[in-house]
């Protein structure tokens, strides 16, 4: 299949995508550069939260940004890692006596810009914690940690962490709330229809008419399993499964659940995911506490779909329910 | 191609999807049988603001429903409308001595019930006025009135007339308010890959590899003109001519624009084309006084965008930026 995609000079495709990525959301963010903050900056007493990132998967990381979430995200070319030094210089423009956390996806190329910025900015003696996201259970969940992917879960993440940063919290209580979160998130894929890169044109993965991939990662990178396309219903459970498989989640419990749209996979169909979940939890006696459908984090026009599963707590569940004014997500 | 879509049963396809949407929403909206409503109604004292439309296009016409925007949703199965009677217990059950506003999309089968459920609602007492949105401009904003359909812009006349109705404002205000936006508003749309009909599989259109089709219509409809795929930047550029060619619009005017992404075209892309627009507008003296970019009302996973713009003065703006809490849609 060829590429149709409205664009124009590859090689600013993340340019220009800020660019009208500014002018849509000017009342929640604005650009330094290529990275994406607030249009009102956090006042200097409060925890600040920066991420980073490439760009192709709008809205993504930088969807995130504003009140009661992320203060800045560092925005890389497509499917790229931004440099050290752009975050960095993130850092230093968030830097405050209340302190910073930087949250990192595990993906390779984001890990070394974390992680060297990270280092420079303790250096330059400013006060940054770190944490990395890691939630995908395709590998498994003991599998070693660079099997282990960062995905949609750090959009929630960014919601609870946030709203912990609004509320006055201190770093340490922000970083305990969010590692208490990531701790209790898990991911995994679904890929039915390979996206193309925006770019160079090549197809990111293979896949036949009639399959699909669970654990398929968030550029295509396999390690998942090929089976034949199934219903939705049979989907939601095979990927349920799996997921509770890995988590210690009795009846009574509180799951949130989120279905991630990859692209070209419709909110009617994730909504019918959605209800389909819904079902299986009540079933097993656990409670479908929260939940959102929607397109969050993007691969180009993937067809598939992220289900994210956390479990929740009464301070968790009020931390994701608390006021937030971002692009992609916004609560009253 | 073949159709690989996350769904159960083709005949429960809208059953199935509004289940999973109001899970996902439950804040905002809950179901009463196949139609959409607040989860907290609005106060008898204020107007109520009623529509009808096929599924299929999520999240569309019900991801408006909600504090600021519209009471009810009356949904139908997929692209089809709803029956009037369905439509006549939602003017029933929200009915009001302030009066309720029934919108109507241009397509014929949301017309014929539209109007019959209107009939009925004047016979049985009920005060209620009614609004057409055909801001549809591919085949010339003075062609017959059959084919000037309504596209995207109902959205946007939602949250205005619905920000006014939340202000206390009577009905014949309400109404003025309304048609002013209506009168004011154009959109046309550019496809680049047809969707699949999620019940039978059936392509919506057709276009080879190197084509895009400007002014096709919701459904695959043509009309428009079949023309070698161009970058964003030419495209932004062929539309909003045909667009502005179509207004009165001169140098110092305020125009908002929406980019609205019909399923498979990438919010990357909507931005892209966004900052086009904007660039063509200021060479022109206009000011880009608002802007949206997103999925709104979308065609499965059709590929392609539909632009909506439209005149704004001091009045209409306001109502544009005040809160509304929905499920497409919140503005805090």
């Amino acid at each position: 299949m060829v590429m149709k995609k409205f664009i124009n000079d590859p090689d600013n495709l993340t340019v220009q995508l800020l660019d009208g990525f500014a002018e849509a959301y000017k009342k929640q963010i604005k650009l330094d550069g290529k990275t994406v903050v607030r249009a009102t900056p956090k006042s200097d007493d409060k925890v600040a939260l920066v991420t980073l990132g490439g760009a192709g998967h709008e809205p993504a990381l930088s969807g995130l940004v504003g009140d009661g979430a992320l203060d800045a995200s560092v925005v890389g070319d497509i499917f790229a890692a931004p440099g050290a030094p752009a975050v960095v210089a993130a850092l230093e423009a968030t830097r405050r006596d209340a302190g910073t956390l930087l949250v990192i996806l595990n993906h390779a190329g984001d890990v070394l810009a974390g992680e060297k910025a990270f280092n420079k900015a303790v250096k330059a003696g400013i006060n940054v914690r770190k944490i990395l996201t890691h939630e995908d259970i395709s590998a498994g969940k003991d599998a070693p940690l660079e099997d282990r992917r960062g995905l949609v879960g750090c959009v929630l993440l960014y919601k609870i962490a946030g709203a912990a940063a609004e509320a006055g919290k201190s770093l340490d209580e922000v970083v305990a709330i969010a590692e208490r979160f990531n701790e209790n998130m898990r991911t995994l894929i679904v890929g039915a229809v390979p996206a193309t890169h925006p770019a160079n044109g090549a197809s990111l993965g293979e896949l036949a008419d009639d399959e699909m991939e669970v654990g398929m990662g968030q550029h295509g990178e396999g390690g998942g399993g090929v089976m034949k396309l199934a219903t939705a219903d049979e989907t939601a459970r095979i990927m349920l499964d799996k997921i509770l498989a890995t988590m210690a989640v009795n009846s009574g419990d509180k799951l949130f659940v989120m279905i991630n749209g990859c692209g070209a996979t419709t909110l009617m169909e994730q909504c019918i995911v959605l209800r389909a979940v819904k079902i299986l939890l009540e079933a097993k006696g656990i409670e479908l506490v929260r939940s959102m459908v929607g397109e969050f984090l993007t691969v180009q026009e993937m067809g598939g779909f992220q289900m994210c599963v956390a479990k929740m707590d009464d301070e968790l569940i009020e931390l994701f329910d608390a006021p937030c004014d971002t692009p992609a997500f916004t609560v009253k």
